[in-house]
């Protein structure tokens, strides 16, 4: 007889992770689908996690490690795979692999992460983790009294540096625009901090440094000149992509193409629910992520003794 | 000059200290206030806490530990009292302890957590933690293929008994009523179930064991005929109580006294948060009561951005 699982989950970082734990206490019949033969999501190419609480200063590799053992223990059902397409037309879903595996499940939980957008500038890749960073919130205590450049316009961008200044000696802001996007009541915070200096209508070019970022070279979209500042962090605050295509067209999903959902997890799917960086939210962290697993799969529970 | 705090946070459990954590990491000027010189909340009196992801199998007075240590390393600043009062009326707020002493702070984070409520049965206290149990998502997977009660009947105490029925040998759902108040298809789903024996008219008298649970008395609220049942565990699901008084008529609350607030942990007052078991959520969880903490702190940075 097939396997009907009782819960899919789809992603292997902390709120699939999590989620996965939750499930097997509960006693469901529970597969764990990644992508990548390595657990951890986002936080495995993390130099430091040092906000998620009981475990301060751990590399995201092993963080990532010490949760996917936490889930091994109460032994979730791992298998390695791109999703290709879900069938939510039946009660019982189906999900299929991009190597054409096909698993039967009474629910799923998405929960795929997001990806900051890169910039693409000379140097970023080489030294993201080493001064390059995507999330002012988790790597911005790692910069007291130090140097620092934000790049961006947006909400993000701008709250970045607002929260940057508070520890950092000096917070230069590089916007391509002569104004920001940002609500006003923070754009003015932001102009008001004596430590912050915005750098209008430039780009940023390339990051330089040996083993860690050292300055930044930045362009002025109106007379192409090129000026260099030194800087030991560089935070990219661009925006990001939630990895939200697999269930386009299945859930809705905001402009941004987040999952719309609160925090039970539940989104206008049945038996479909969202959990971790994918979902609409105000904070996405490891922590923030984790409880969602949690309240998705009681979400889950919830779902399964009133349908089946 | 007196010191005015960026945040007071009440109550040094999971939440609270994960929102010191990251309001230290944020460089604000931080205050935690905890009722008992020991931090962790009601973990500490917890045996086992095995689903808080990435650190399973951990005593809860152990794992209260480590977190305290983590907002420790950032040097959060502790203090050991109660809270007599709050003043909210003016923006910089004032908390006074029942010693009088006096702080001043932009805002305050309440994390004071819920009490589940004890029924008072003999025997209940003594083995609390040695087989009584107030939250079956907590521990209920330390009870495979035993037997187990659950009393009450509301839609805590029937979802739990659906909860363990799919992991326990047998369950008895002990009700002082004819009837359960929970919602009618989790009843059906509860009745439906082959291992689930419902003993109505009932109340719990006695809890018996050497060391840990071995048995229940319940006695028949019609007749006063005790009847004893062989049990491994007793889940305990009559209710809890937030510890929400000093915010009484400061912040808004529902009917049963929790703070009314979405996972962004703003609340009716400007200025006053609401982090973990103690406001208006579905599931009450370390985990999710950590994440709040995060939320928290991100709410409270947007406010003195745009207040201060």
């Amino acid at each position: 007889m097939e396997t009907i699982y009782d819960v899919i989950i789809i992603g292997s970082g902390p709120a699939g992770l999590s989620a996965a734990v939750y499930a097997k206490r509960a006693q469901m019949d529970t597969l764990v689908i990644e992508k990548e033969p390595m657990s951890g999501g986002q936080i495995v190419y993390t130099y430091e996690v040092d906000n998620y609480l009981g475990i301060p200063g751990i590399n995201g590799f092993d963080l990532g490690m010490k949760m996917r053992e936490h889930a091994d223990k109460f032994g979730a059902e791992f298998v390695t795979g791109e999703v290709q397409l879900i069938d939510a037309s039946d009660k019982i879903k189906t999900v299929v692999l991009t190597d054409d595996t096909m698993y039967k499940t009474r629910t799923i939980v998405v929960a795929t992460g997001a990806q900051s957008s890169r910039l693409g500038a000379e140097g970023e890749a080489r030294l993201s983790g080493m001064g390059v960073s995507y999330c002012a919130t988790c790597d911005g205590a790692f910069f007291r009294d130090k140097t620092v450049a934000v790049i961006g316009g947006g909400d993000t961008a701008v709250e970045d540096a607002i929260f940057l200044a508070r520890g950092s000696k000096k917070v230069y802001v590089v916007h391509r625009r002569d104004e920001f996007r940002a609500a006003k009541v923070l754009q003015n915070k932001l102009l008001s901090l004596p430590n912050v200096e915005v750098i209008w209508n430039s780009t940023l070019e390339e990051i330089s440094g040996e083993e860690k970022v050292g300055s930044i070279s930045v362009k002025n979209v109106k007379d192409g000149k090129i000026t260099a500042y030194d800087v030991d962090g560089v935070f990219i605050a661009v925006g990001s992509k939630p990895n939200s295509k697999i269930v386009e067209g299945i859930v809705e999903c905001d402009g941004s193409g987040y999952i719309i959902s609160g925090e039970d997890c539940v989104t206008s799917a049945n038996g479909i629910f969202a959990a971790g960086d994918v979902r609409t939210k105000r904070l996405r962290q490891v922590i923030t992520a984790a409880g969602d697993g949690a309240c998705a799969i009681s979400s889950v529970e919830r779902y399964i003794s009133e349908e089946f």
